[in-house]
């Protein structure tokens, strides 16, 4: 049989990462190449007795199909939370729970663009959002990222040469793959280009609490007095990721649209771990389990940091993050990064060329990441070491 | 802000469904309009016991993040499932696992047609079906339903008049809101139909296996030689709704694309629910859970049909399902079906109006739709009561 696949699908590609971690079966590897959130950070044991409790309490409301706005008592835990502790949520916003981050982002795209408009975005970006764009008919167009952020001038370009420009989507704290924060003055910049150019800012902030130095940056969303931002995230990196609750906060008309675009993907997200997250929230201390992770993350990133000073430190340049989960390189001029991925594999480093992140699926990179999140201290060490080997 | 919404999803409505669901907190109202299963279906106990079990013998698999297609294991024990109890499956067909069935229709359609293409489906049919297929931005058509099936020469003129026809929708066994089940001759018809004008069927198959009477009709991807039927189901109504796990198998050309669409759309599916329903399946018996489902649904069932015979069996036509969740009941010629519902309302007994099921958003129906999954067996007496008051 001869297949239709429609247009959108079509030109999509599976995702290099996924496709990387799905062939990370070889336990010789060291895989600096996933994007998951460090095992050691899942609070197992709480998690465990919540699961004891809930199945004893509340079964039912566990297991039966919910509403497609999410939980009403973990709704407020978000809002409140976002609230208090960020500035983020004004009484035109409203808070839904979502199958992940990455659906926020997908429902977004969906409500708001056409096929054909035009997204722009941080290059490189996360490709799981540049896909949900291609995949609903979207056009890419990345602006180029500086040390502190998005090209300004260039973003201001990039909305000028594309009329049908719809969106600016950004990951401003700890990006993902470049490991860079926007700073105060770019984030003010970006939602002041946005507001004179009528575009929606979607924000995406997975990263956000997961800050082991440098002093904290408000998000775009809190200075949203237009209405104009949405904002995404999720528990993926401070509870769990394999459970798929993340959230949305953002204008309640575009909410309400996504709402309608949910309940044909999805229904609802899983109720069982929406009703463990709210009495997480509740019963324990999210914000010292956080601090946790940040400590964590803090030794692993800087042991990762040393090892590369030391081992490529005059070859390879390297993003400082300050949180967050990755490291960008970008290889000596000239590497071909196709072969130094491939002897990479080899030398038994598993790394993400950084070809896969471009929103230009064609473009060249001379770059790759790589995350101290998931692999062990010994781990970190030799997985540099083979890298510097397969320069 | 005047926010500019997508062309595709301008035009839709919250589901007709959820909306009631979410006005039911009045706990004196009895839900004859959910599509909910019975909650004394859940197995709560042995859920609760191997939720203990994974949390203590494989906790980071449950909470880290899992692969698009789906845990291994558990998308092996639904192949070998399909293949040897229900025929489904040839070699080039595979099976994913998707949140919910609804997320395997979703992705049937995106990765399938092009906005302007249409959909041909049962006419009532299932809403979240409906709307996903137009917030993808295709038509809806609706062809008649008999009390065996599609009405075949109609089918096969909707075909003819729609050139722009990619696919055609079919919930043949015990239909929603129908409760119709399609006899094994209308299937191999439809199948023919679908052969003869290069189209493909999407099968919803999400109550196939609660028949409580009459004899099994093999499902219309068991025919399937060639390659042109994706089938949808899930755990939803057998094992938890609310943990969202639903699997699709289909060929495996559009298998791939439809992976490549979920991963943008939530990554992947709940690990935890998905490692518990292969537990469920390797140390339970499924299929003698699922006989005590069915033997409560031929319970309740009785009692709904005896009870309206004995009520309104003079005034309402309604379907005798042999299976599933629901009961289509229609009024008498001249009643005013909203004024019915409002009524119904005011005597505390909810039903779903027709309306919401047609494939045309704007036609009239003279029918609604009741369900004796979750009322108690005295609410389905007092609930049908209310019926009969509000004629």
């Amino acid at each position: 049989m001869d297949y239709q696949i429609s247009e959108k699908m079509k030109v999509m590609k599976p995702s290099a990462i996924r496709e990387i971690f799905k062939s990370l079966t070889d336990p010789s590897i060291i895989s600096f190449s996933a994007g998951n959130p460090a095992p050691e950070s899942f609070p197992t044991e709480a998690m465990a007795k919540l699961a004891g409790d809930i199945f004893r309490e509340d079964p039912i409301n566990a297991l039966q199909y919910g509403i497609t706005e999410g939980y009403p008592a973990l709704r407020e835990d978000i809002s409140a939370r976002l609230r208090n502790k960020f500035g983020i949520g004004r009484d035109f916003d409203s808070t839904i729970v979502v199958t992940g981050g990455q659906q926020g982002i997908e429902l977004a795209c969906k409500v708001l663009c056409n096929e054909g408009d035009t997204v722009i975005s941080e290059n490189p970006s996360f490709i799981g959002a540049l896909n949900a764009f291609r995949s609903n008919g979207m056009k890419t167009v990345g602006v180029p990222l500086d040390d502190d952020g998005i090209n300004i001038p260039l973003l201001e370009s990039a909305i000028k040469d594309n009329p049908r420009a719809k969106m600016i989507y950004l990951i401003p704290t700890f990006q993902n793959p470049a490991g860079i924060t926007t700073s105060e003055e770019k984030r003010r910049a970006v939602y002041a280009l946005a507001k004179k150019y009528g575009l929606i800012i979607l924000e995406d902030n997975p990263y956000g609490e997961l800050r082991f130095a440098g002093e904290e940056i408000p998000t775009i969303k809190s200075f949203d007095e237009d209405g104009i931002v949405i904002y995404c995230s999720s528990f993926s990196k401070i509870l769990s990721a394999g459970m798929r609750v993340g959230y949305v906060c953002a204008p309640n008309t575009l909410v309400q649209k996504m709402v309608v675009a949910k309940q044909v993907e999805d229904v609802h997200t899983n109720m069982f771990f929406q009703i463990m997250t709210h009495r997480f929230i509740k019963e324990y201390d999210l914000d010292e389990h956080i601090d946790g992770i940040r400590a964590l993350y803090r030794r692993k990133c800087s042991l990762m940091l040393e090892t590369l000073d030391s081992e490529v430190g005059d070859t390879i340049k390297f993003t400082r993050p300050q949180g967050g989960l990755f490291v960008w390189c970008t290889l000596p001029a000239g590497t071909d990064l196709t072969e130094f991925v491939k002897r990479a594999i080899s030398n038994k480093v598993a790394v993400v060329p950084g070809t896969a992140f471009n929103a230009d699926q064609n473009a060249p990179s001379d770059s790759f990441r790589i995350t101290y999140a998931t692999p062990s201290e010994e781990q970190i060490v030799a997985g540099v070491k083979a890298i510097k080997k397969s320069l």
